[in-house]
C-alpha cells in the first residue's frame, strides 16, 4: 500500500485535536505487537489511543499518528527490534525524547511507522575528566546531563540549546542543531557513533571499529572515508550512543549583551561581530533575536488589547519593545579564557561594537543585581528587575552549558490559554498546546544579506497577517542560521489555514532566494528537491545500499521516498 | 583478470629503479588511448616509458606503474574521462599533484590503473575578502594559493602543511591531512566539494546544489545527510573544485619554541599544553619534534662518520643534538590576536610551560636576529646563527601559511648522495630519490600513551637496526597524530629490506596497541581490515552504490577490494 502525500497532507492541514481518523494505515497488526512485546516486554510496546495520541501531539500543522510505540532498553533491543521490523515489513521511526518542537515533534513522517522511543536509554555511559568528553546514550536529556556534570564534574560543560532540559542532547545534535557556548557548532564536538544499521549490524564509526581502539573518542575521523555526517539528518542508521566532547570551564566567563536599536542596525552589527567570530574573539555561538523573540520570552500574545489580530499593531509592538527597555535587536555572546584573556577579549569586542548599547554580565554583577532585586522585591523596581535578572540568568547560563524553560516561553506566544500556571517547572509546548513553526534558513553573515533576507520574510509574513518573530545565530564563523517562529492560534481555523499558506510561500520564498534551511520539519521534507540538482539522487543510492527495505523513518530527510509500507513493492 | 595481492608485492618488495617490468597488465589498449586523446587532446595521453616511470617514481617501498597518464584541464573534461571509462572497463586513479610522498606519491592501487592526473585544473576560481574563503580546484599548490593572497589578499591566509610549496592543496586536504595554523585541521576548513561521480554525473555538496544557493561557501553541512567526508580517504569520486574558509590575518602572531631536554620529559610537555589547547589558547595545530626530526632538517645521515649502520650511534646522535642546540624534543606553536589578546595568551603559555625552555618569536625578533646574522656572517658564528635564523623564519612562515621547503629535507636523511645541489629550489623527493615510509597514527593527548607509544616503537625500529624519527602533532584539541619516518638507503638491498619489515612490523604493533592511523600509504591499505569490525562493509557498501563498476581508484582505502580489472568479473 502507497501513502501519496495528498492523503498524509490530508490529516496535517487543519486541526483541532491530535487525534487522526482511524484508518487502515494506521492499524498495526496483533503479531507485529507480540513479536516487539517479545522483545522489550509488554510494559513498552503501546498501541493504546490515548498513547499514540500523546506522541502525535504536535505544535505544527501537520501530525501523524503512529501505528505503535516500542521503547527499548538498550542497543541489543534497537537491534532486535530492527530484525523485527524486517522480517514484518514495517518501518520504524526512531525518536531519542521526542521533543523536536517546531519541526514536527515526536511524529513520523506517514502513519505507517513505528515509533522507536529511544527515552529509556538514557545512560551516561562515560564521562572521562582528563579528555573531557562523555559518551552518552540518546535518551539522555540535556537537563541530565548538565545535572550530572555540576555534581561529578563541575570544571566539564556541554552546550546545551535554549529548547530546555527535556530535550535529548544526541536527538538535537542528530538534527545538526546549534548550541551557545563555544562548542556551540555541536556536530563538531562528536567523535564517534555507534549505529544500529537496518539489517541489525552494529557500526562503530571513527577509530571505534578497531578492537582497542584508544582514540575512539578522541579522534572523530578515523581512517578511510568519515562517514558521520551520513548518520545526521537522516534515515541511514539508528544512533544508539555517541562520544561528545565536553568544554574545559574556563576560569572566567563574560556575556555581553548588545543592542541595535533601529530595525536596519542589524547590518552594521552582524558586520562588527563577524570579524570578531572570524578571528577567534567570539567562540561562541552569538545569538541575535529581534524584539518580539525578547517580548514574547516574557509574555504571550496580548489578545485582550488586540481583538481579532494575528499580529500585533506597530504602536503596541513599539509599546511593549519600550516598556521592556529593548531595541530592535539584542545579541548575547559569552568570552571565555583566563582573567586577563576575557578582558582583552572585551576590549576588542567594546572597540568593535562602540556605537552600539554594550553591557557585560559577569557572575559577580548578576549576584549584585540578585541581591538587589531581594532588597526591593516588595515594589514595582524589585519584580521588574527580578524579572530582567532571572533573563539575564538564563542568558547567561545558557552560554555555560545551563539549560533553561525560559526561552520555551516563545512557543506559547499564540496560545490563547496564556502561560500555563505549571510553566515552567513541566512544559511541553506540544502537549501544552502551542501551535508554531520554525523556518531556520541559513546566510551569509553579511549585513546586507540580513537586511535583503528580512525584507523578504517581513513582507510574506505580513501579508498573511503575522508577525516576524526571528533569531539570527552565528552558527559558524561564516554564517548565520535564522530561526523564525511562526506562532498562530490552532483554535482559529482561519487563522491556522493562514499560517500553513504562510509557512509555504516562507519556505519556497527562502529557497528561491537561495538561503537553504539548515534543518527542516517533517511535513517539509518533501519539498527539499525544489531547485536542487543531483544530491537527492546520490543520498537515496545511500539509502538504497544501508537500508534496501526502507526499514528506517523512510521519508526522513529523503524528499524523494515513495513512502510505500515496506514489503509492498 | 584479477590481481592477487601478492602479485602487487611482488613489484612492491625490493627494486632500485621505478622501472616496473613489462607485463600485460601494464598496457592500455590503443582504442582507449584514443579515446582519451579525443576528449583532452593528443598532448594529455601520455603512455610512453619515460613519462609512466616518472609517475611511477616512489619514495617508499611499493611503486606501481600505471596503464596510462591523462590531464583533464577542466570539469568537463573529468566527466567525459569517467565516461571512457566505464565504456572501455578501466580504472582512473585521481591525482591533484601526485606528491603524497611517504603515503605511494602518484603511484596508482593496481597497474590496470590509469592515473587521472588532475594538474593543470590549477585555478583560483574565487576569493571572497568578506567571508574570507577560497574556491580551488585540485591542481593548485600550497605555494601558488600561498603567493596568491599575498599578491592580492594579503590579509587572509590559507593553511599549509610542511611538505614544502609544490604539493596541492585539496589534495592533502581529501588525506586529511593536517597543517600548523588556527586551519590547520584543515577538513573542518572544507566548505562545499564538486564532485564527479563514477557515472559521470556532477554532485554538489553542502547547499551548492540548490540553485542560487547564497551559503555554498559558507555553510558546509546543508540540508539532509553531509556527505563531504565520504569523499575524504575514499574512491567514492573526484573532487572538482572545493570551498576553502581561509584565515583572515590576525594583528599580531607569536611563535614560540619550547624544549623538552630527557626522553620521557615529553609526557609532562603534552599534559601542559593539552589543556590550552582544548581551552582555545593554543588554536595552532602544536607540532612536537624530537631530536632527530630537527637534526635532519639541517643535513643527511653522517655515511662517513658512521660505516655500515642504518642508525645513529647513541653519543653521536647526542653530540648532533647538542652542537644543534636542541633538546630531546621541541615543540612549535603559535598565538594570534591583536596584541593583547597575544600578550594574554603569552603569559597563559609561558605560565603553563615554566620549567621548560621556552622562546618567543615575533616578526621583530626575527629582522633583528637577521640583521645580525648579515653582520657576522663572514664568523662561524654568523653562519650558525643564519641557519637557526632560517630554520625559525620557516616554522614562523608555517604558522601564518607559508610554504617552505626547508622541512623536506628530512626526507633526505638517509640519501647517500646527499642534499642535491639544487635544493630546496628544485626538489621532489620521489624523483630525487630518496626513501622513507611514513606511518601515522593516533594517539589521545596523554603524557603517558606518549610514553608507552614512544617505547613501543622505539623497540621494533631499534631491533630493525633504525632510528626513531616523529614529530607528534596535537591536531585536534584531544589527540595527537604521530608521523614516524622510516628513512632507508634503496640502494642497500639488504637495508630495504630492514625498513620493509620494520614497517609492517610497526603497523601491525601500533594498530594491536589501538593507536590507529589517521591516513595510510596505498601498500597499507589492504591492511586496514586488521583489527576492524563491521566499518569496512559499510563503506563497501557505500563505494558500490556510487561506483558499481569499480571506475575510480579501486583499492584506495578499500581494504577489501577484489582489485580485479572493472568488465572483467
Amino acid at each position: 500500500m502507497k501513502y501519496r502525500r495528498s492523503e498524509i497532507d490530508a490529516c496535517s492541514g487543519l486541526q483541532t485535536t491530535v487525534r487522526l481518523p482511524d484508518r487502515d494505515c494506521g492499524q498495526v497488526d496483533e503479531d507485529i505487537l507480540s513479536a516487539l512485546r517479545r522483545v522489550v516486554g509488554p510494559a513498552n510496546v503501546f498501541s493504546d489511543d490515548a498513547t499514540l495520541d500523546r506522541y502525535a501531539a504536535s505544535t505544527g500543522l501537520g501530525c501523524v499518528r503512529a501505528r505503535a510505540v516500542v521503547r527499548p532498553a538498550d542497543t541489543a533491543e534497537v537491534k532486535a527490534i530492527v530484525l523485527v521490523a524486517g522480517q514484518h515489513h514495517f518501518p520504524l521511526y526512531p525518536i531519542s525524547r521526542g521533543r523536536n518542537w517546531g519541526y514536527g515533534d515526536a511524529c513520523p513522517v506517514t502513519p505507517s511507522q513505528v515509533i522507536l522511543d529511544l527515552g529509556r536509554m538514557n545512560r551516561i555511559v562515560e564521562v572521562n575528566p582528563e579528555l573531557a568528553y562523555a559518551e552518552i546514550e540518546p535518551g539522555v536529556t540535556q537537563g541530565q546531563l548538565s545535572d550530572y556534570l555540576q555534581t561529578h564534574h563541575p570544571s566539564l560543560w556541554a552546550d546545551c540549546t535554549g529548547a530546555g532540559p527535556d530535550v535529548s542532547v544526541v536527538g538535537n545534535i542528530l538534527d545538526r542543531g546549534f548550541g551557545h557556548t563555544a562548542y556551540g557548532n555541536r556536530f563538531q564536538t562528536v567523535c564517534g557513533l555507534e549505529v544500529v544499521l537496518a539489517d541489525g549490524r552494529t557500526l562503530h564509526t571513527g577509530t571505534g571499529h578497531y578492537a582497542g581502539s584508544r582514540t575512539y573518542r578522541t579522534y572523530p575521523y578515523g581512517v578511510g572515508p568519515y562517514i558521520d555526517g551520513i548518520f545526521t539528518q537522516s534515515n541511514f542508521g539508528i544512533v544508539t550512543r555517541m562520544g561528545l566532547w565536553l568544554m574545559p570551564a574556563p576560569e572566567e566567563m563574560a556575556v555581553f549583551i548588545v543592542t541595535a536599536e533601529e530595525q536596519r542596525d542589524i547590518a552594521a552589527l552582524v558586520d562588527a561581530l563577524r570579524p570578531l567570530r572570524m578571528d577567534g574573539t567570539l567562540r561562541s555561538v552569538v545569538h541575535i533575536g529581534n524584539d518580539l523573540r525578547l517580548i514574547a520570552s516574557a509574555g504571550t500574545f496580548p489578545f485582550d488589547a488586540v481583538h481579532g489580530l494575528s499580529s500585533l499593531p506597530g504602536e503596541l509592538r513599539e509599546q511593549l519593545r519600550r516598556s521592556a527597555g529593548i531595541g530592535n535587536w539584542t545579541g548575547v555572546g559569552a568570552l571565555y579564557g583566563d582573567r586577563r584573556q576575557v578582558a582583552a577579549s572585551a576590549r576588542r569586542v567594546r572597540r568593535a561594537l562602540r556605537g552600539f548599547r554594550l553591557q557585560f554580565l559577569t557572575e559577580r554583577r548578576l549576584q549584585l543585581a540578585r541581591m538587589a532585586a531581594v532588597t526591593l522585591r516588595a515594589t514595582g523596581w524589585g519584580r521588574r528587575l527580578k524579572s530582567l535578572v532571572d533573563t539575564a540568568e538564563a542568558l547567561y547560563g545558557l552560554n555555560r552549558g545551563r539549560p533553561t524553560r525560559r526561552f520555551l516561553l516563545g512557543a506559547y506566544w499564540r496560545r490563547r490559554e496564556g502561560i500555563p500556571p505549571e510553566f515552567p517547572e513541566n512544559c511541553n509546548p506540544a502537549l501544552d498546546g502551542c501551535s508554531f513553526l520554525w523556518l531556520s534558513p541559513t546566510l551569509p553573515a553579511l549585513g546586507r544579506e540580513v537586511i535583503a533576507f528580512n525584507d523578504l520574510v517581513t513582507r510574506i509574513v505580513a501579508r498573511h497577517g503575522f508577525d516576524f518573530f526571528v533569531t539570527f545565530s552565528m552558527i559558524n564563523e561564516r554564517s548565520l542560521g535564522a530561526v523564525i517562529t511562526l506562532c498562530f492560534d490552532r483554535d482559529n481555523a482561519a487563522e491556522a489555514a493562514r499560517a500553513g499558506n504562510c509557512y509555504r510561500e516562507m519556505f519556497s520564498s527562502v529557497v528561491d532566494a537561495g538561503y537553504v534551511p539548515y534543518r527542516v520539519g517533517t511535513t517539509s521534507m518533501a519539498s527539499l528537491v525544489r531547485r536542487s540538482e543531483g544530491f537527492w539522487d546520490v543520498t537515496a543510492a545511500l539509502k538504497q545500499a544501508l537500508d534496501p527495505d526502507n526499514i528506517i523513518a523512510p521519508g526522513r530527510y529523503e524528499p524523494g521516498a515513495a513512502l510505500q509500507a515496506p514489503g509492498e513493492q
